[in-house]
């Protein structure tokens, strides 16, 4: 692992480090914040999953996570959304390729050499972030939007490995949205049933989650349409699924919203990883 | 004026608006963060100067100003740091012309005709942000790095408009600085009169501050020789200058620094503007 950048950040360590990525086979980089609390002993590790067009680097330096994170103790963990590089394939368009890997493994060409999101997520980083850092196995996982998306999805499918899950504004149904079906049928396919394992709201109606779930949405999010909120509380109040959604008056889809409402999701994450 | 964007932050709105300036004779554009108390009736006024190469955006997305701004009922004003354009003059370097207003009003060609950002800051916008938004007549001012210098030395010589004083890694003694001397004889010209009013270190030597000083600086900040802060810890310990300097170990010059202590420098100003 390499350092790219390190930066104090209320009495913790922000980094930035790039390795050579066995899954995506290319070089990833990664952001994780270790708090101060982190120099006397393991703490448990929030994972954020960004969204489409971010890197590392939007909720590292937008979201507002550190300050929580240094009062509750807790790591955080800043993934990148897809492969990247000359030699990775690529598309036009802000969803597709790089920038917007949709935390699947690809299985069509010209994706599936390197978009490999979802196992690198959920085998190889966490296995390098527990190798390296002063982490304790207990880890949360959270998002925004494309990466809510991947949070849900993610914990739901590795419920032994997640102890506490909530999400910004995720795509929450793709199998029936424009962010979702493009992506899903690029990488997967056109077989339809490849794609549930990739929905949170199919998931959630198949497994449900075995805690308590927090989703913060936008009243005013300018993505209403593609995310589909509503599918998702649907599914919630109808499976009885522990948990809140809750509309937010006047916020959109911006990191001014998740950074509104970042320490509320530290400290959910904070307690349950805690019991 | 015309709104920019308007994103809905801890309750309050955080708003960018472009406006055409006479001081400055070019479109500006700066940022206001209203807390929601503001919806209630006016409140007092944060400044915060930003340093080199950064816009208004800088600190409105980064700094992590408005949680501590909505807690404390705070509204923030974050502007510009030159007139930019391309009828504005401008040079190659980072350190001088767009991006590099170094508040003052400058004297000389290329630059007299668009740079005059100390008389934007002082008077233009004043007036503008105290006619547009429900603002109390009570400001303080606060500033990163140029923009400590900013914030210093416009404090100090208009103390019957600021009522509250703070800065981060300000630039400090800018007439004994490559921070500085270039700048200040490229926009003054080789009269070192001139510049005596635009040192935060000897204003403070002839006039003193009429309240406390809160200066923060890191202790790993990579710009030190530039910055001196070692100058105006003399001066204000020679003067018996009321405030406090605070060398922040591990602290670099990033967004990071000035993020993990905005929380401090609102509460600063909030506690002495509300007396």
């Amino acid at each position: 692992m390499k350092v790219i950048s390190q930066n104090r950040s209320f009495g913790g360590e922000q980094t930035v480090y790039s390795h050579s990525s066995e899954t995506c086979d290319c070089e990833m980089t990664f952001a994780v914040y270790l708090p101060p609390q982190a120099k006397s002993g393991p703490v448990p590790v929030l994972w954020y999953l960004s969204g489409l067009t971010c890197t590392h680097e939007n909720a590292m330096t937008k979201g507002g996570f550190q300050e929580a994170a240094a009062d509750y103790g807790v790591a955080v963990v800043f993934p990148d959304t897809s492969p990247r590089g000359d030699n990775v394939a690529d598309d036009d368009a802000y969803d597709l390729g790089q920038g917007a890997g949709f935390y699947v493994n690809a299985t069509r060409d010209p994706w599936r050499a390197h978009f490999r999101m979802y196992d690198y997520i959920v085998d190889e980083l966490r296995d390098i972030v527990l190798k390296n850092f002063p982490l304790q196995d207990r880890h949360g996982i959270t998002g925004h939007s494309m990466g809510g998306h991947g949070a849900i999805t993610i914990a739901i499918r590795n419920a032994d490995k997640f102890g506490s899950l909530s999400a910004f504004a995720p795509i929450a149904h793709p199998t029936r949205s424009d962010w979702g079906r493009k992506q899903l049928s690029s990488y997967l396919g056109d077989d339809e049933n490849t794609w549930v394992a990739h929905d949170a709201t199919l998931l959630l109606e198949e497994h449900g989650w075995k805690g308590d779930l927090l989703i913060d949405q936008g009243a005013d999010d300018q993505f209403l349409d593609l995310l589909k909120p509503e599918a998702l509380a649907n599914m919630m109040a109808k499976r009885r699924q522990p948990g809140q959604i809750r509309i937010q008056e006047g916020y959109d889809h911006s990191y001014f919203f998740v950074n509104s409402f970042a320490r509320d999701h530290v400290e959910w994450h904070a307690e349950r990883l805690s019991q």
